[in-house]
This record gives structure tokens, sequence and C-alpha cells, in this order.
């Protein structure tokens, strides 16, 4: 009888992604509902599995490409408004490791988009006492594992792309004799920094400033706007 | 749709197994019904992913808890057996490597014991000739995915041990209250290097200079001797 | 011409250090007229780099055999009176390199064995707030590159051992035919967690709570007595 | 007394070198009159450190900035042609190493040119046999510790650039005010894939098929013509 694990697997390498005979392995061999990939380029912090995302915590995993500015002057003050009770669960020294503990903090199981527009809004109101310019640069996503919530923003309204893929059924309306497109199925969702391939009508871009929610049966966007929290936790 | 793929996945690390994160996941999210788990602490090579055992071929997986003796001064003739077309596949500088693909070469394929016994019978006439004394020591195992061969040998007839469990219903009669060997399945089977826990009656060695065969309804012991091929492959 | 760094050299690795070949290179290869040499067990903590020791500031050096107790239910407390100039260099989650920081906030470089009381009588302070048994257990040794300062501490006083070599002269006058003792220059030492080799004379105990003060021209132990910052840093 | 050691030291590591601290520290605590510097692409063998250049055999050093076409098929019989007596050395599976062993063997130590051209002749020659097309690309660097030989050679004639700086007291007449010129040393030379930064009259391309030498006192540029051993080893 095989048991099935309450939290996601995270699988963390430093190796380059493209020469990683790990990850090759596992991606022949593991299937899952729902997964998240992340490649990161470090500015900064080490490159260690520590700092690799996603970051995990229960039931959720949540991955960001972008960066918090001048994280060495905010950090100190952010990582203070973490819950004490999670603190100890920071394991290494990301920058997006703590902006997921700020929403953690912030109520992120139970409103990921308040969650995050909280916890963004403190490291903009944290910056703004330290002086630092456009605090928050990126994309985010996280899930609960049934339901992806991905952000796009940045302070300087000038954020890294977001795509997702149109709708299976409308693309084997689009693509009649596609074979892919038959064999994935029904309710197939990608959602990527940079599109895959270029075939028309497959890719949609978030717009700026916007927070994408797709779940088992529902698909939604809606505006995002980074709100810090009534009472700064200090 | 799951496709499953037609050879078994591996994961190789060089980290230390109790403080390997990525281990303690895969464990915690894969279930398998036949796996292979290895540990080795390197006797000259590098601690490197290539030389990490179990090794494959198509669906073939081979470990070994042992060594070759004196491999530098053996290595150039086995090497020089092994068939051109698996040469490439070479891919570490680990000994019991080296003695897959000649095993391999010597129709591992199609009769493990007889392919097994000709292999270590060639390493004992490599190490004769070059004054190698006592060439193999240790205890095999190999399997197709269905099947498990386990060999236990050394040159000098004293070899590092092996064991097995007793049959999962002989366990639940002698021990009706153990929660344990009700959840397990009826056929399953482990076999180690040393016994796990000391409960009476569950493991038992394998003898010195044996074969063990376990197969999904197939358990079979059998004398193991090491045979030179006829025509040496040069 | 080549110029000399202003700051000491660290090589870290978390390969074993028997295994390591770029360890052994360098061993080979690089003189130095003072170095540090850890090996670390890691107990809890992720194996990276980042919490390897020795943790370095400027021309500081700091390690410690040892740990802090229950340190996930203390750091918090601690990272908090590390001077927040300070707080940026911290690199990695090892308990080590938090107290290392205390103490650098607490004036290491100034006056070290008064800066190592104060940031231990802290440790158990703020243990004590939170029902923390046995808070601190260990020895510490720290250099400025010209001087070593050595602790042997613990709070339940049964600390870890700690051994420093007889001086040169007295060694050659002991054993007047050992080349070894010739060799080395007249100043050498050694400061070790256990004796290496059994030459009868060569070793002696740093007693318990006790400080070792080794210098270029001077040799000298103290009593060592937690205290906790009159102020404590919050 | 410092012993300096008869062998180069070598650190190897698979990190990008642009995040390995290990190397940030080395390269600012280490002088040395003469160095390596290799930065490896991976093109089908593995990421670890065994397959790092520079090798090294004695005093010896020897890198590639290419590779053999097609090596999986003509490794075989090119492994056969090293010296039985230098075979257990190779430790990786990089197709330089075979290449080093392969001009070892063909008398690198007495004559490099010379064993340079025989080994990339032998490897022509097996590639031939092959039916492998274009099998050598790319530019060599070699040293015994005094002198440095680098080859710029492909069997398609259209090989990866080689650069040569021009003598120091030449730039200093050229650029009287420069500060640099002037703190380097007189016999300084830097040999580089491609050139580092763009001062005129710095860069000096090496020839398509030419080998350069540069020892102590003595700089020169000579044809390079690979030649198959007159008895081929097999």
């Amino acid at each position: 009888m095989v048991r099935r694990p309450d939290t996601p697997g995270v699988f963390h390498s430093t190796e380059p992604a493209w020469n990683d005979s790990n990850l090759r392995e596992l991606a022949g061999h593991i299937s899952s509902p729902l997964f998240f990939t992340h490649i990161r380029a470090a500015i900064g912090s080490a490159v260690q599995q520590t700092n690799c995302h996603p970051f995990r915590h229960d039931r959720w995993l949540f991955m960001h490409n972008g960066y918090l500015n001048e994280f060495a002057t905010v950090k100190r003050d952010l990582v203070l408004a973490i819950d004490p009770s999670l603190y100890p669960e920071i394991r290494g020294q990301a920058d997006t490791e703590v902006l997921f503990f700020l929403a953690l903090t912030l109520g992120l199981e139970n409103d990921p988009p308040a969650a995050v527009e909280q916890a963004i809004g403190l490291v903009e109101a944290v910056a703004a006492r330290h002086g630092v310019p456009n605090p928050f640069q990126g994309t985010i996503a996280t899930t609960d594992g049934e339901t992806i919530w991905a952000f796009r923003y940045s302070s300087e309204r000038n954020s890294r792309s977001l795509f997702y893929t149109t709708d299976v059924p409308t693309l084997r309306k689009l693509y009649p004799g596609r074979q892919l497109f038959q064999e994935v199925s029904e309710n197939a969702r990608l959602i990527v920094s940079e599109p895959l391939g270029d075939v028309a009508g497959v890719w949609n871009e978030v717009p700026e400033s916007q927070c994408g929610i797709v779940g088992p049966d529902h698909a939604e966007m809606r505006p995002f706007q980074p709100k810090a929290p009534a009472t700064p936790s200090r």
C-alpha cells in the first residue's frame, strides 16, 4: 500500500540544469499533476541548495524570478517582521525565502493574493525607510498543491514577463492536426517566464501588476496592488 | 496519460547519505516495487557521481559491496576484454563498473549467474597473470527489474556478509502481533549486507560462495563458482 | 611584486576531508605562519560551504568544536543582538557564525577573552529565558593572524577536550634524537581537540573553563567565566 | 623552513567560476611565476573534478580548448595506444586527458611539439579508420613549469583562436603613461583564447597551424603539422 505524502517533494541542485543527470533521471521517471521548476542565476547570495527555489512550508511552494533591491540593506527589518514561530524554518540566505516567510506571516495560507500584496507592501515600506529605490522586481508563483497563484509586479511598474497557455480545448480547435494538443490533458496549463516555442495563439502575456489564479476548474486574472500591513510588524 | 519509462531511474549523490536532503525527499515521495540502495566508502577512486553504484545498462542495475584487489594493475586487461560496443558506456573509474561491463559482455542479460561466474573468473585469471593475490572480494546484486540475483563470494573464501529476510507469511505466523509484518506486502524481501534490527527469525545469512535468486514468485539458492571464459577475450 | 592580502584566505569544502583532492593539493603547496583547520560533523544545519568553519571578518578567524543547545529556540534573540552593521555579513545558518558575530558585536577585536565571555554569557542569558538547559558546549579558537585565543568551556562544566603542545625547546631537550623536533621552528605550537600521536610530554590539556593565549612571543592561560552583557542588546 | 613541492598544485572545481568562492580566495592569496587557468563547457562528459583541465603528470600540466570529434568512436583505440605504465593514471573520461597521456606516451617530456604532432597525428589516423571527419579541433597549452608550449590547430584548418601579449618592454614604450605596464614584470606574458580588453598593440594572434613557445628568456613561433607515429601503437 502506497502512502501519499502530505507535502510536495523538492529536488534542489547546484549543478547547471543542462548537465544535471539526477534532474534528467527524475524528470524521466516522476509524474505529477502539478509541478514547479526554477532555474536560479545567483545575484550575490551563495550557490547552495538552501538558496534554491521553490521554497516549501507544509503544503505550500513559493518561487520568484526577480529580486529584492539592495537586500542587505532591508534584510534585517524584513526578517524581524517574520513570525517568530516561522523564523527557525529559514534555512538559506535568499531574498525570496524571506519574502515567502513574510507572506506566510501575513496570511498566505488563507488568502494568497492579499498576503503577497501585504508582503511586497511591507518590502516597499521598509525600503522607503532606508532610501532603497525600486524595492521589488519580478514574478512570483505559489501553490498549495491544488491552485496556482502567479504574480507579475515591480515597484517601478516595469516587470519581468509572465506568460500562460491558452486552454487546451481552444488549442485543439485552433490546431486540430497537432498531436501534442490531443495528448495533453484537457485542463493542462503552463505558466512561464518566457514563451516556449512560437505557435500562434498558445501564449498569453499576464499584464503588468496582475495576479493570475489557476485552479482545478477555475482560472481568473485580478489586479495586483501592494499594501503595507496596517500595523507594520517589527 | 503517464508513460512508464523503459529503464530504472537512478539517483546518485556524493553527499553523505545522512545529510542528503534530496535523498530524504525522494525516499519520502517515490514508491517502487523493486529498488537498490548503495552507500559507497571510496577506496582510491574519486568521490563523484559517475563512480556511484548502482550502475545501469538498459533495464539492468548492478552494485557491489567489495573491491577488485590492486585494480590499477588489472584494469587495463579487464577493460580490453569489454565488448567494444559497450566500451563507450563506461562513465567512471570504479572497479565495479568495469566488472559490470565484463558481465554484460559475457552474457549477463541471458544468464546472470553464469555471466558473473565468468566475469569473476576472468578477474581471477588476469590477476593470476599479474601476481595479484585475492583478486575479488564482496557481494554483488543485479536485477532486470523483475528478478534479483545476489552473490556472495571472495577469492579467499572469506567474503563480506549477505543477508535476506524470511518470507512474510512465515514472519506473520511467528509474530502475529507485529503490525509491520501485516502491513508489508506478502512477497516483500530485503537483501542486505548487514541485518537491520535484531528480531529473531527475520534474517538469514547467505552462505559463502552462493548465489541467491529472488523473482516475483520464485526464490532459490545456488552454489557460485567462478569460471574463466573458455577463450579469454583480449 | 607580490602584494600580501589583508585578510586570511579561507578554503571551505563539503567533501569528506579524507577524499578532498583540492585540500590535499592546497596543503601540499601552501605554507603559512598560522593556520586554522576544522572538520565539521553537521548537527541539524545543512552541509554547505557557508556553514563551514572557520568564519572570517576582516583579519579575524573564528571556529568552534561544539554547539549552542536548541539553537532554533534561541537563534532569533541572538541574531537580534548582533550589531545591525554586521548583520548583512551573516552568510550561513550555523550557530557558530551567530556566536562569532555576537563576539564581534561585543568587542572581539579589542579584547577577545572579554568579548567571548560576554557572547557566551548572552547565550546563557537568552537560553535561560527560553528554558533551554546547557546552552553552550565546546572549544573555540580565534585569531587576528598574530595571536591565537583558545577557549574551553561548557555551561555544564563538562567540556570537550582541548590540548596544546609543549614548547619546542623543551621537546628538543626531552627528545634530542627526534628529527621532527629539530625541523620545526622554535616557536611552533599546535592547539587541537584531541592529541595527535602519543609521545609522552608533548600534549598538555587545557583545563576546564580556561582560555589559552599564544602570541609570537607570549603564552598564557587564564580562567574563563561568561558574563552576560550589562545591557543586553535587543 | 618551507619545502617547495616538486609538482604544480591543481585546484579543480565544478562550480561556475564566477560563483566559486574558493577560487576567489585562492586567486587572492596565491602567487606563482607561471599558472594555467581553464574554464570548461562540458560537451557530453560529466561535470566532475576528474574531467577538469589542466591535467597533470609529474611536473607537466596540459589543457585544451576544443574537442576530439566523435570521441566515443575513437576512444578505445586511443586508450589502447597509451603506454600501459601510464594507463592507471587516467582518472576521468575527458578526451583531453586521453590526448595528454598519448602525448606523454609519445615523448611529451622530451620534445613537446613533436609529441603533440604525433598524438594528434594518431588521433587523425584512428579517426580516418573509423570514418570520423574533422578529428581534432582546438588550442592546447602545456608546460613543464619553466616553458609554455601553445598550439593552434584543427584537422579542418579552421581553428579556435589563440592570442599572446606583446612583450612588456615594447608595451612600456607604446604606453609610457600606463601604470599597469610599469607594474608587471618585464617578462610577463599572457596566452589566451580570446583577447582581454582592447588596447591596441597588446594582443597578437597565433596563426593557424602554429606552435608558440615561451620560456624564461626565449620566445618562438613554429609551424605545426601532425604526423601519425611511424609504427602506430595499438
